[in-house]
């Protein structure tokens, strides 16, 4: 079975994703600058949640572009995926409307979390179709990266019932550490 | 005629049906977590229309992964599929707003019913093309899964009328037995 | 310049433009089936326009399947049509929402007219680049079914200041003619 | 790595954002011809966008057509002009709601120059992975016509200030040097 329309499906998905959240940005009434001000952490919200997007979507084009083909159980884990981050827009308006308060905060990371899992539930059926000594297990590694951020998630919920800015403190580190596409990957496909 | 741009074109309607639905999930006010409670049913809504568009989007890359050619009756029979698919997101959001109640559970019903119905016709049309001692047409059977849906749905319907919630338990027992993709497809084509 | 991106660009737009066109049939209050009864004429205002982008999107494939080659002109010419059909679920809207009331539907047949108009440049532009002698020109013809639909779109319009159902059924007469994609394209290019 | 993922994202993207601007135009309450007039500058509004997001496809299309590979920070920089064009629904809605007052003017010019900013940004990362000798290189030029827009953008926002009107023709004489797809990539190419 061909991996062409799943990346192509996905590719919509996320494209849709990225884009309706932009709509949670409501237009407001009154043309004045200081009406503008209400949306900075809705604004804020959306930057986040975009970039994470973006990471998924450069994540998910590099893990799919090794993987030489798929079948049912990868079809539904890569469903299961555009589930989770399908909630994004609407974790992150809940989010940005509320100006970061606790339990939006804390929502906004279980969200985050279970994109995480849902990933790895990818990365692993990948795997075990493709067997633990094909380039595209080389290049997925141990998922190190991917239990760090599943800590850090989880930290930053913890932390939020102290300060809310603690939890987007750790949102945001994690957003970080994956913003740069895995160099493992580049690496070990030119070997 | 080519099937490339079928399969894009309906890529992106499903793509586009699966993410607006999650904009039924209307961001509330308030920043308590109970807040969240009213949105329960509208999720689980959401969660049951998403697996079915999962599903069909499964099942119809299968189908037309098989396929080699397709005509103008084939065009409108997939229009005619994408029509009844591009409703879910209405009566999914009907039903979700109103906790699972009589009418909404029915028309939620009769929509997969006349989703059921269309991808039969579909199917019907392309084993016509392709002739019925075709790859497709051993791959797609006789369509027994496809009458046994539409015979739960019926009977969900008809159930609704005593409980919604045992027409709630039909859909589900019918997405259910579609989960996995159709096994008989894999089987044969590898003969 | 390959035409690939501009019908995938293509694809995008009207998948979308078919799929938002569902967002107009607003989810309604109440549980009863009555409450559906307001709706009706949303709805068939809907398939109207589910067609008619149907058609276009049919006629497009074809068209564009014959191309060889585009052009900054064709380029722009499609985007002008795009532009035509992206206005469809507005006019569509409040042709629905008004129950087919006389200047929302003859805004709706100026929006029909304009999309024939853009639609007769793209190909007037594509036959321009391929030659008068190409297998292209050839399969579009001389626009005579073109040219009848936008008399006829004229018509309706000029009928519905008498009353708004005539109107109403010279739009569907056009879009009966062009239900079937095109003999023409098919004979010829078996040729 | 491959391009053909990121054309077929950002040509999503572009599809949604053009088109869910069609949603900032209300359907209007009543039936009257009139109802339709305070529409006017919201669709004002959405054909100067509507043209923006095609001229930003349209080089996208051909700049991308020439580059042969993209790397990490071509993704990202890809990601980052997507981000500012899916503000333009939003910078849009908010212009033409206001019949183009004074800041919803500036802001849209903002957004325009940081759109600008971002493609010229776009380009670099290109030519920089190509090489300064390379073909895309030589098609993408000096960059003057970016330089002499963002000028432009500049000038507009600053004449907004005495009459948003002033700023409004600016941006249209912007939208104008872009409307014909680079001459110079055609010839060049061509050499």
């Amino acid at each position: 079975m061909g991996k062409g329309r799943l990346e192509a499906f996905s590719d919509g998905v996320l494209a849709i994703i990225i884009t309706i959240m932009v709509l949670e940005i409501k237009v407001p009434h009154g043309v004045a600058l200081l009406v503008l001000k209400p949306l900075l952490p809705v604004l804020l919200s959306y930057i986040l949640s975009f970039v994470y997007i973006g990471i998924y979507w450069n994540n998910h084009h590099h893990m799919m572009h090794t993987a030489n083909q798929v079948n049912g159980a990868i079809l539904w884990a890569n469903m299961h995926l555009l589930f989770w981050l399908s909630l994004i827009p609407f974790s992150s308006g809940w989010m940005g409307e509320n100006h970061f308060a606790k339990w939006p905060v804390i929502l906004y990371g279980v969200n985050l979390i279970m994109c995480a899992i849902a990933y790895s539930i990818l990365s692993d059926s990948l795997v075990k179709l493709h067997g633990t000594d094909s380039t595209l297990a080389k290049v997925i590694g141990k998922g190190t990266k991917g239990k760090v951020s599943i800590a850090l998630y989880f930290a930053g919920i913890v932390s939020t019932f102290f300060h809310p800015m603690l939890g987007m403190a750790m949102y945001t580190v994690v957003a970080g550490i994956w913003f740069i596409p895995d160099k493992r990957i580049e690496v070990k496909v030119k070997d």
